[in-house]
């Protein structure tokens, strides 16, 4: 496998760090053989909902919450999120369960603010390009979840991470959430080969987002699975007590019985795997 | 899930058919739940070769045989298969193992003669549009394997197969493998969202070809068991008993150990599978 | 510009041959440097249509007529054309008026009977992988309009070119007539920049059909002019007598004062390209 | 035309507003019906190099000068700009010469700063869906160069616009730069459809940057005349003293001579554009 450009991410790869990064988040390993699960609702609607997303998707096995606070929308008229109360909500529903707050940040001024209410900080989709932003959330210090952009190849999400890491911050998850291609029954296009490939060149441990992927919620549960099989460290999920009424993203959103039924066969299939992998 | 066009595929939907299709040929059923496994060579390149790659794949658990003797070719200066003399020996090696066979049939006035020696026809991806070779193919009574164009819409691929039902062939399975997209680390994106998309919408069985779509050989074991945790009904596989010299497709061709270590895997994940689908 | 793979096409390059290709079709000359205009309906749909659309596109400019009797369609329940009828109509259309039909053929069985009435046999979109039909088209003996696929890149379409030119027949005329995109506004994405590469590397014409890339009316003239500026050495345009009763592919068709209008532009445009070009 | 999601852009909508809107800058207006030409190197070198540029396409009819001193970069290891020094070169070549200068701004802390010494504010494609900086951008006052970002739909393109103009911005130029797709000959593929249709859904003005997107010099003149054909209000150029030795992309830009003779070339395009649009 060859990557294309001339200049080459060099910290990322596995020619620079053979063994693959574990990272540690509170009680969490991410990148250490056994699948981690982010669920939790795309955006914190108030203290009860997520609150009580919290307690049930822990109950089912997540090991870390997400929650958006501050949103990228693509109309200004969309709601972008509650920004501020949000964090303290999401921080008060982690510090109830114990499990790790995941939110993204938009912009380089809101890094520090973000950094005091999460675990770790997201960089989503839209933003992968954002080298200011890169440069400030590997400032935090804190553990980065960075979204590959849904144009971008996997060298150029590799060249993002890159920008985390010449900064000193090695505590990089990778993400794939879907490309754009011209198949229009689904918002984007799962690219799970980006998952053994981007294995393959780094060391750095590659969840997957069925959920913004597929767009719909009958397709999450069999992509979840296959990414699974594809070999991911870990799964980012969009779980809502009442995916119906949900701010944002209802249509792909799980409900909870769905997350428990999805969590029951992951267990199946992530014992095989490790069978066979080892 | 909407179709976006104002004429519908009719007889190869859910709602025309509600049980699933399962297509026997010979001792093989596509469809019945459990995956089967299509095995062989990219082209028969001579009679010992297409019979010693039947025996070896057909010890590792293989259903059926595949071998191309008409290939399609992007420029007329390639390999372009051994014709009438392939497929006389990927019959022969189909009647010494006893696995069924199948083969690329490229233009309607080859259907009559690939039909006395394939058990399945394979319409390419290079041919998913030729109304004229749908038709023929439908006619011949033998079971079609319809794969995908690389950049054909899911709903465009079910039209292609209504042109076979339409003829009073139902005996049609359709097959995932790779659309193009602009990511150049892989020959194509394997899109399986499209397996529960499909398996939805329709009827037919539905089967994944990762070989073609990413194009390298240690990229194929997990994307493979991808496909089969995302629902699939079965793989298809390029295996060659010596990648390094075939005449064409040797990068993404398994040697026979790769393929036995395929089937080992693949096992363990067909019976996750089955218990948490019932 | 460098081609990407090992087997290049060769007969179609200026290597091989420098000096620009130039096709006599009866009285019009096919890349001699004024743009020449493909003008008629998607489908012929009865005799006095086809003979009203050669007169009116005559009398405003047209070069040569086109016309669709056998017609290549996603659904098998769509409008497939007249089929013979519809080429007596078009043959009998351009007796009157003079002017040299194309129309499309779909398998090489029809080559023959296609080759007695049209003066220019046009391979489609869906069809440019044919190689069964590339090497019977180019066996009639007749010029080939050979439309780029939409999921083909330039290399591709030049490779197929090759599967005509390599048996001999050297009369050759390439389109671009759009690609498929992520973008939801267009039917295709009208890759004008193929015209100089494809320019650039063969020495064969290259045409330009905006109206199925575009798939609205008035979005035509805009391209139809681009792709002359773009240095394309000719255009193939839909024209209706009533394009809002058309069979098909009427919300992209021109009625006849718009077809007028689009060729008044087109005059002027050529004349400053043949003055800067010089 | 529809647009496809259930909150439009209103504000930059021919239905909130039907006259074109005309940016004055400086000496300059853009969406007035002429061409304006914005022409510059890709990045500020140093001084002398940019106050050379500025004179040299001043003389050949330029209408802006350009000039990268922040570059977003793939890489954190390719050259980034000069930064303020590169900002203080740029405008002194546009006091010197009377060009209003064009310059990009990366982040919401450098727009006060880019502001002193730019004209003309872009955004490029990497941060068109960044809404930050859409907004600081908003609030600087200045006229907004808005580059779609290769991953956009049109529609995304013009929400984008839509959060400078909700904060009071009336002033926001749209830029076509090439979108991404399969076809590995050009850097991008050139989506010239998007001209008439922007300037049918929108008041907006809309320009073409020809020279990223086709990535090859000799291909910049026939798609800026395709451009302006297709009714663009205007082209953004690369051009550089010494393309051979550029800084960053070289390949792409236009000497002095050829700069010109694409200037003489656009005159006589334009004045047919104007002959036949009014």
């Amino acid at each position: 496998m060859k990557m294309t450009s001339n200049l080459h991410p060099k910290l990322c790869s596995r020619s620079y760090k053979k063994e693959p990064t574990c990272i540690e988040v509170g009680p969490v390993y991410v990148g250490a053989g056994n699948p981690v699960v982010i669920a939790g609702p795309c955006a914190v609607e108030d203290l009860d909902m997520i609150t009580e997303t919290a307690r049930e998707v822990q109950a089912r096995g997540a090991d870390l919450l997400r929650g958006g606070a501050f949103k990228p929308r693509t109309s200004p008229y969309s709601f972008r999120g509650l920004g501020l109360k949000g964090l303290k909500h999401l921080a008060e529903a982690s510090r109830i369960t114990g499990l790790p707050a995941v939110t993204e940040v938009l912009t380089p001024n809101d890094v520090l603010k973000v950094s005091k209410y999460a675990d770790i900080l997201q960089v989503g989709a839209r933003n992968m390009h954002n080298a200011a932003l890169l440069e400030a959330v590997a400032g935090s210090g804190k553990p980065v979840l960075l979204k590959r952009a849904w144009m971008a190849t996997i060298e150029e999400l590799l060249f993002a991470s890159e920008y985390v890491l010449q900064r000193g911050n090695f505590r990089v998850i990778l993400c794939e959430r879907g490309i754009r291609t011209f198949e229009p029954m689904t918002r984007f296009t799962l690219d799970l080969s980006a998952v053994p490939i981007l294995k393959d060149l780094s060391h750095l441990p590659v969840i997957v987002d069925p959920s913004h992927a597929v767009g719909r919620r009958h397709l999450v549960l069999p992509m979840a699975l296959a990414a699974i099989a594809a070999g991911a460290d870990g799964l980012m999920l969009e779980v809502h007590p009442n995916p119906e009424s949900a701010l944002s993203d209802g249509p792909q959103s799980l409900g909870f019985e769905e997350f428990g039924q999805l969590m029951r066969s992951l267990e199946s299939i992530s014992a095989v795997r490790t069978s066979f992998r080892t």
